[in-house]
Formats: C-alpha cells, sequence, structure tokens
C-alpha cells in the first residue's frame, strides 16, 4: 500500500544513492559526464555541486528544470534524443567517465524501447571501465551490469563498460 | 552543499512524517480532511491510502497532478484560492479534523503573504482540537504550533486548534 509520496521519496533516494556511487567509481577516471533527461534538474545538480571540476553535458527533449538548474549553453542539447544523439556518439566517442539516463516517462514500454534504442549510443560514448546509470532496465554487449549500493531501496541500473580493445577517441 | 536532489527527498520526508503524525493523530476526531494545494497529488494520495474512509475535498488553482491522483470532481475544487475559500469557510465552517495546507511557489515571500491571508478561513473550517499542517509559517490566534515528530529532517508547520467555545456548524 505505498503511496506515491512513498514511491517518490524511495525513487529519489535510490537514484541519489547511485549517484553518489558513481561519483566515488569514476574519482580515478578522469572525462566528461553525460546526462540524458534533465527533467526538473535535481540530478544534474547534485552531479555538478559533486563533481565541480568535470564538465557536464545534458540532453533532454523540452527543458523544464528550475531556473537555477539548467545547463550552460554550451553544456545543453535540446531535441529528440533519436536526432540528437547520433551527434552526440561521434562527439563524446570513448571519452564519457559517466553516463546518467534518465529517460523515463509513465509509459514504461515506450521508455524501455526508447532506452534499448539508444543503448548502443551510449556504449559509444563510454570509456572503458566507465560507468553508466539508468532508470531503465538495459541487455547490450559492452556493459556489465553491478549490483546496487546498500543504501538504495529501490530500483535503478548500474553498468561498467568493458576495457575497451579498439582504439578510443 | 545540499543539492536540490537532497532538498527534495528531505522535503518530502519531512511532509510524509507530519501527514502519519496526523494520520494518528485524528484517528478519534471525526470530520473531512480538506488540502489546499493538491500539486502532483502525491500528499493526496497519502492521505486516502491511509484514511479511505474518509472524505478528502481539495482545492487548488489548476490541475497538474498525476492523472490518478485527482479528486472526484464532487471532491475538487478548481479556482484562485482567494475565490474559492470564503465558500469553502462557510461550506465547512467548524467540521474539518485535518487540514493540508500545501500552497507554496518558488516565490517565498508570496506564499508565505498567501498563507497568511487564507489563515483566518483555515481556522474557521477546523473543528475544536483539529489539526492543521502547512508548508509555510503561520502566527494566527487559535491555532497553537507544535513541534516536528522527530522523523521530519527538514521544515514544516503543525498546529492543533483550540478547543471551540463558540457553537460550531
Amino acid at each position: 500500500m505505498f503511496s506515491r509520496l512513498d514511491r517518490m521519496i524511495r525513487r529519489l533516494r535510490t537514484q541519489r544513492a547511485c549517484l553518489d556511487w558513481a561519483v566515488g567509481e569514476i574519482a580515478n577516471l578522469p572525462g566528461p559526464i553525460l546526462e540524458f533527461g534533465l527533467g526538473s534538474g535535481r540530478s544534474y545538480d547534485h552531479l555538478r555541486k559533486h563533481l565541480p571540476e568535470r564538465d557536464i553535458f545534458v540532453y533532454d527533449r523540452v527543458v523544464v528544470a528550475h531556473p537555477d538548474c539548467i545547463p550552460p549553453d554550451d553544456r545543453l542539447v535540446v531535441g529528440e534524443f533519436a536526432e540528437t544523439l547520433p551527434d552526440a556518439a561521434v562527439r563524446f566517442a570513448g571519452a564519457a567517465a559517466l553516463i546518467h539516463a534518465d529517460i523515463g516517462s509513465h509509459d514504461g514500454p515506450a521508455s524501455r524501447a526508447l532506452a534499448a534504442e539508444l543503448a548502443p549510443l551510449w556504449v559509444k560514448m563510454l570509456k572503458g571501465n566507465a560507468v553508466l546509470l539508468s532508470d531503465q532496465p538495459l541487455t547490450i554487449a559492452g556493459l556489465g551490469e553491478l549490483p546496487l549500493p546498500p543504501e538504495a531501496p529501490g530500483h535503478y541500473f548500474l553498468f561498467r563498460r568493458a576495457p575497451l580493445d579498439e582504439p578510443s577517441a
């Protein structure tokens, strides 16, 4: 008998636990951070506060974030993911230390389908041993799923990119 | 160095702790529940799940809640508070067991001014010994402020209506 209030608290605590875990994981892995799905800007704000020296690039369809949580123009790309991500996969090929993909909507099947469509592009953007956090489950070669940190009470999905054999950008 | 994510978690945990406390407080105090500010519908959903036998009436300027968290038409009044609350104060005079007033916007001074304007009407709606939860501080005769429950990590404001001397509806 969980209410929407209960579920929101659980979701946000889980997201925060995963972000905090990722911040520690990439401490010695240089490279930009990519966020897909700005939303209200809460997780973007969390990442920039905990990783103030990192470049954080954000992609979303529309910008509905709190005004103080909107990335600078040169770090924000607005448009449908299917249109903006192919360019991102070239621009950040093998470069990203962390991807946070929070693209889910209220339409669960559509959200999972979109994540499955975008996942190959995300994999291309990651460095070897880089981390991907996703609000959607993913099954794709090159990503190994990791257990959630014990502080995470709900569902989120953590992956580490396999070490790269091919030359990277 | 709290992020918006941290602050949202703290705010929702505080709200839930206060709602849960209020549910216990009014267990033996019959009467409807009034919510001012539906928002996303999270707190409405929490109250209806924990108090399934109570009548819950909700007032808000606009309806932007999740579709499954919108009250039935005969329990929902949409319009500017300054226009809808005088009628509510007559309709529910001395009747409400619990009021949850969650009217704040990003404009803090305007939110506090609105709460100060509405508070005399809320007081009129409350039964003796009824409870008012507010996201805004209030100072008004007839309401005694209570400490937050220990589970509440942030700010919220709890009040109990003094016993009524005058005849009530």
